[in-house]
């Protein structure tokens, strides 16, 4: 799915990183699965949100950051996902997250080589080199994940292993 | 201090992983000033450790990793950094965290830019690309500070914006 044609003393090939984004997105998925259907909507902890809507965000950053890497164009979720990106349901959220997976891994092979080293205004407003705006999806998924399992503990739920990323059925 | 001689389709330079995580290390650091004394060595959620445990294991991780990322040997902390590894004041734990700053950013251009496609066991016990490990200690400390994050909430303090990583005095 990607150009292999790359120098040995590159940090991390394309390839790689799609590898270990979607590694995380998948641990990520199972610990949407943890919850309980009505705790991923309505608990949380010091006012913060419910994991429900930190996956949200999650998700529609996914969709948004890979069309407007591979593309340059900051697009609404909505413009680039035709079903239904307010699901209420725990099997709704977990669509909606298969439908991303799906569409990463259909930009991903589109974006230039060139494109990380280039500066972007990331969702048209955040300024930086296309890399640290990716990174920052990954970092911030990284971030949230952990609330979920600080949110998990407190409901009396060991949540799955860090270090599991387990390629399974994304 | 670093070679800057890239392609322009590389990723990541070198140089430019070294402030990304840097800049994340700053934001760490942040957050354990954000804690009271006595918060940070004794509260938890759900049978969690407190958020020192987590921020010494972060600090361990930063100067075995770039010993080891640096050397191929991996040592014990106790073996690379002459200062209180057990420290049970914010203040030690500060002082640690500066030490492990000023260690990575010496031990970083001593890699060498093969190293990251090359194989090795972590710790000497997890295999992997050299680039996958370093990936773990960042992802590690964005997973853990995200959790920090929670405490904070919890305590009702609000904790340092998520995206500021300004380059202050690390």
């Amino acid at each position: 799915m990607q150009n292999n044609v790359i120098s040995t003393t590159e940090f991390i090939t394309p390839a790689q990183l799609l590898a270990h984004w979607q590694g995380h997105r998948h641990l990520t998925r199972r610990v949407v699965e943890a919850f309980p259907e009505d705790k991923l909507f309505d608990f949380s902890i010091g006012g913060m949100r419910p994991f429900s809507e930190l996956v949200l965000e999650l998700i529609r950053l996914t969709i948004v950051g890979a069309h407007g890497t591979a593309t340059g164009q900051w697009k609404d979720v909505e413009e680039l996902y035709a079903g239904d990106t307010k699901p209420t349901t725990k099997a709704g959220i977990l669509r909606f997250w298969d439908d991303a997976t799906a569409l990463l891994n259909e930009q991903w092979p589109s974006i230039r080589p060139e494109r990380w080293q280039e500066m972007d205004a990331a969702l048209g407003q955040y300024e930086g080199k296309v890399y640290s705006i990716m990174l920052y999806w990954l970092d911030n998924e990284n971030h949230h994940r952990g609330q979920g399992y600080v949110y998990l503990r407190a409901l009396g739920i060991e949540p799955p292993f860090f270090w599991d990323r387990g390629q399974g059925n994304w």
